[in-house]
């Protein structure tokens, strides 16, 4: 975890200067992950939980359209009113929109469209930077940064959406032959470091920009546990799978069993001969051999608690966790590999407040039925990794970059 | 809640004699719920989530037969060794078993079939109380009181799945028509109750029978909140209803309101002419109109959560509840009135343990998706009502006697 | 096919005397079968096509009471005006009803109720023939014999769906140990009876009871064919299954192809352990070892033309079947023992007029996506089979007694 | 009905040059259609009935490379065997296949390099024309008709099936602004014109061109009937809708209403406000005002077979139409607007032999659960209409040019 980095870019530009560059660092970001993708690989959506690159593209673009722009009345032409319709995502307060699961009909507007439609508001956006009155932007700021880390939230996605559309291709595509994300390697043994109970004070303390989940920074009590130096490895997470993990329904709780068979798992997401001598998988670089020392990812939660209690062990609580990393106990390099699913179940924590106005939905309203996943993967941008970060996916979600660090009991 | 029986019966029977009384009391309580019902009615499955009133019946008779008959090698013949696979529910570790959404299609056995199959192992049970040694019934204690409780836990279900099957018949029978459990009523105005923060103890604290999940007793670390007096009542949920609380996305989660959409909820589930001057539901009573006094039941937890927030207010923790229950802020008697739904997602405790054996698949392999209620309901037997008791059912759940309980920051 | 009696009982009954003892046979026949089944065996829906007994024992009660005694004046008084809106099946000009899938639901009015219900139209049924004014009856004969053979029908169906229903049980319950209906033996050899071409007349030809889908007769051109002298037998379709039949696509409609991997099938409904030495079937006396004498039974539309394909024959149409019984190249004592698939879709023949009034709904609006088949079964009532009888199923269907003649072109 | 070319073109093209020139006319018209859409537009699947332009490029090419250039050793390299997979639609015959309902994912191969492909297989079948000794041309000679007819229902399918996609964006983008196929006006009123019956002759009777399924010629006896002169049109049509016919279950087979209802539909398919003084319906040219003297069009079997019973009339069998056409009844300029729903369940002609070969699953395996239409329409090629011709749809499908015409008894 670049832990230098992660509070400053771009969660907190300080002068109109650094924001703007912060701005246009981000913008072109997303757009160079979009850059090795034809127009059809950006059309395409490969299930309902997975959205086109090109609506990615689209709808960070109407978030600053719609929350900055429009929301502070910047000076700006809106090219095509329908495209409020076609990119919002789930803001029941800001109109009706295109289903979800039909996203992937939008031939139109094109790759092209979609491109010039950034460039617009990006101009309309960076003008507003430069001119808007002091008053104006000390309001915006807020807008500013939520839309900036609200894009690298779909960064990543983005990639993790391309994965599994190109998974389903017979002529099985790289992403990228060269330089694709690929999760670090670990080849250090794994240890466990005993962590005291007792009071710590969890959530995001100020300082840098979090998402409204992640606070109020409150106190909660910890039973003493110890918790894994690193998260779990392929090759750790081969084991399980030869010890017949897949077969015994006394590791998995029953909806994850119950699903297992249904849908026939054997091994994580994207896997194939996973029982022979060697293991390969399908990644952003293609298909690969796995590598034992690479951390076990695309895993349902289900497949996280059953290898954590194959292993005799357990998954830690999202304050178990937070709280190790907040104390040094946790190396910090082992951070951001892969998101670590917790037993934490996603909930408001005591005083939660939502952010104000249309971003009030961003978060709040999805506060049940998902755990929350702390750290970091692969394919999260530069800067997007904090301690207080709670992601969150439904347990059975595989393909993200979801694996699992162990815990237990002092 | 009648708390001067809770602990006792049949949470821990002292002698021969009270263990028999006990087991006598349950198992005879299960007969008497299904005396009003005609074979048909024990027959049919109304929906996957719902059993047959005949296979509560044989369920919960093969509970005995196995944990304890079969475990502690006491002296019985059994019927039919196909029971074992028609009657277990869902434990893996004891074989193969008929799928739950198809309990619906066994007209054989006969209803009279499972009552013989009933007396037989009850016969057995009772020899073995009387006569078993010292140590081996010492040893099999627990697994007896289980069953009783197991078996309480059912005889609420049979009633929640009786009254659904009923629901669906045009000519709206009624479970009885005179004597139906119905909710308590609750004329007394709505108060607020603050309480302190700070550290408190939750769990079973011993001394007395408790499930697997209600331990181990630790603390928890609360901040100050304030907890209504009594449930939500009819006519407080009615005047969220006419004011179009169904309709209006911002009071609701993301899930339950696809869910109310998708499924066209206007009002809780059973009620009929919702909007009307004159609301009715269907009750074990059969139809009958709606008292204002009652206790709202038949929420699901989105609907729950969507009243809490239209009321400006949230549900409580299940720690929240626990410790205004045990600090005696809570009236005793405005518990078991109807299921309370909080806020909390069902998980282990720390330090969590599932009982041995076969047991251990009890309540652990189900912790994951499903959200913690608290309290009792009309349909709960007597004496099986208790502080620390963890009811758990998924967010869409309705079926259930359940309401909810307001709560807000202090 | 006894055909010296098709055409009187219940067909033509010409007196007062006559109608009234065949309307006493026909529904006594109903109760007879009813009869070894235990009133939770009436009320079970074992799937949307199938019914349960007890609401064939009321729809074809109800059917007397609105098509006769409603519509034709006679004194009588409803037990449950409610009764027309549970007992009506698919009539859309009589008015709402319960939705057929949900027909299991029904626990009340229960099996004694049913019967009470009979015993009331049937009183009101026997004293409106004795007594109604002889023009009165002269107009409700249609009308009365429309309802005999529509009990009929329902008497074969609920033979068909006890047996699925029994046949989900794992204690594999027999309808009756003795005495069941079951197919008869076809011990002599295949033969092929050459049939000229030509115009040949078809459809009823007047002189006793038919459904109006049996005319006009009119007349058709055949090319010449052969046809065999007797159903395909279990020795000739296990023979199928080895060679691997189910296995081969090139035998397969593709639709049937689909079904069939989508589900699994390896044989005939009912059959277990098909390709072992001792195949067995579940049947109306409980499970018994494959009699290769038998005509094959339970075989969907798509698994009759796989084998016919095999065989390197083909379907009959209707009319070169019924051509051919005609002009007695059928050996009238091979139909009856199992229904025959036809390579004819259901439709209407040139002139079709549907019954007047309410029972203009009984054929013609199913006459799109269904497969005509004729003959009869062991399940069809006695007097029930006529060679201009077209009975009429989906191609899917498989609980029916449906095998297969084979036809070839000349 | 353009009849002086039908038969000629490409149905029986004579020499070496012919052929060769209408193999080229016949591909490039498909690169003609697919022209005005962008990669995206020809990706992207819109449900599983319908294929990806691309994907239609790409199956009619590998339809020859393998049937053609494979078959009879034709000089050629396959550019990728994996496109035999991707590109196969349902031969079982010659081995796997990419599933139907994802041929949306394949954004690789793009549309460059699927026109490529198309470019390397139309050089190699050119030269193989070209090059090809008599004797194998000769013996080819069938297999390339039948690529052509093939191909050409393929331009017709690649215009509906892009009809749909652009049909689900709510930018309402028109395949071409302006030229783009619609169906030809019929400002005439409708007339009868009466029919003897007696023995014709029905089926190809060979001299061009014609699938298996259009033969054998054989004899059928038909009644005296009356036929309409032209299909039904949207302003006739409008009548239907207005009288409430959406709404009034005595004009549906049971399988429409039901189907109708669930689905709610309330006019063809594509028409939205359609009981207003202004319908108007998305077309190939984009949403367009209803014109009351178009053929109606985009209705399902059902729809047809309603609106026929509320007109009084019903739908005429295939051999009725074919007849009236060869006997020049019709007037052959009413033939090709849109395609005609008949009566007729589609099935084999008496004597049917499929295709050798591959082709033989080309049509004798969909023979059951399909209506037969006749005629052609504004999106079928030139030259691809003739009087023997059987189309065939499901009842539900409603994304065809699909209207109907009348007829009745006489």
């Amino acid at each position: 975890m670049p832990s230098p980095t992660y509070a400053n870019e771009p969660s907190r530009p300080a002068t109109r200067a650094e924001l703007s560059a912060a701005f246009a660092a981000v913008r072109a970001h997303s757009c160079a992950l979009a850059a090795p993708l034809s127009a059809e690989d950006q059309c395409v959506q490969s299930m309902p939980d997975a959205s086109p690159v090109k609506w990615h593209l689209g709808h960070t673009t109407w978030f600053f359209e719609t929350l900055v722009l429009q929301a502070f009345g910047a000076e700006h032409t809106r090219l095509d009113p329908r495209y409020a319709f076609i990119f919002n995502s789930y803001y029941e307060s800001l109109g009706p929109r295109h289903p979800r699961p039909a996203r992937g009909m939008l031939t139109r507007p094109s790759a092209a469209e979609v491109m010039h439609y950034r460039e617009t508001v990006d101009h309309a956006v960076r003008r507003f930077i430069d001119t808007a009155p002091d008053a104006v932007l000390d309001r915006a700021r807020n807008a500013l940064l939520l839309g900036l880390h609200h894009e690298q939230q779909h960064q990543e996605l983005l990639l993790t959406d391309v994965l599994h559309l190109l998974s389903l291709n017979p002529l099985c595509p790289a992403y990228r032959e060269a330089g694709a994300p690929a999760p670090q390697r670990m080849p250090q043994p794994l240890a466990w470091t005993p962590v005291d109970g007792g009071v710590v004070s969890v959530g995001h303390a100020g300082g840098g920009f979090a998402f409204d989940n992640e606070g109020p920074r409150h106190d909660v009590l910890l039973q003493p546990y110890r918790i894994a130096s690193r998260p779990v490895s392929c090759g750790e997470y081969l084991a399980f799978i030869r010890d017949g993990g897949y077969r015994d329904p006394q590791w998995w709780l029953s909806d994850g069993w119950a699903l297992a068979r249904a849908e026939g798992w054997q091994a994580p997401a994207y896997w194939s001969h996973e029982e022979g001598p060697e293991p390969r998988h399908f990644t952003l670089a293609g298909e690969q051999p796995v590598d034992p020392a690479e951390p076990v990812c695309h895993l349902s939660f289900y497949e996280a608690a059953a290898y954590a209690a194959w292993a005799g062990a357990r998954l830690p609580s999202e304050f178990e966790w937070e709280a190790a990393l907040a104390r040094g106990l946790i190396d910090a390099g082992s951070v951001g590999a892969v998101w670590e699913w917790t037993r934490s179940a996603y909930g408001p924590y005591p005083g939660f407040k939502p952010f104000a106005g249309a971003a009030s939905e961003y978060n709040g309203k999805f506060m049940v039925g998902q755990m929350v996943l702390r750290g970091g993967s692969c394919a999260t941008p530069p800067g997007h990794v904090r301690p207080t970060y709670r992601n969150f996916f439904p347990p059975p979600a595989r393909w993200q970059f979801s694996g699992l660090r162990l815990a237990c009991d002092a």
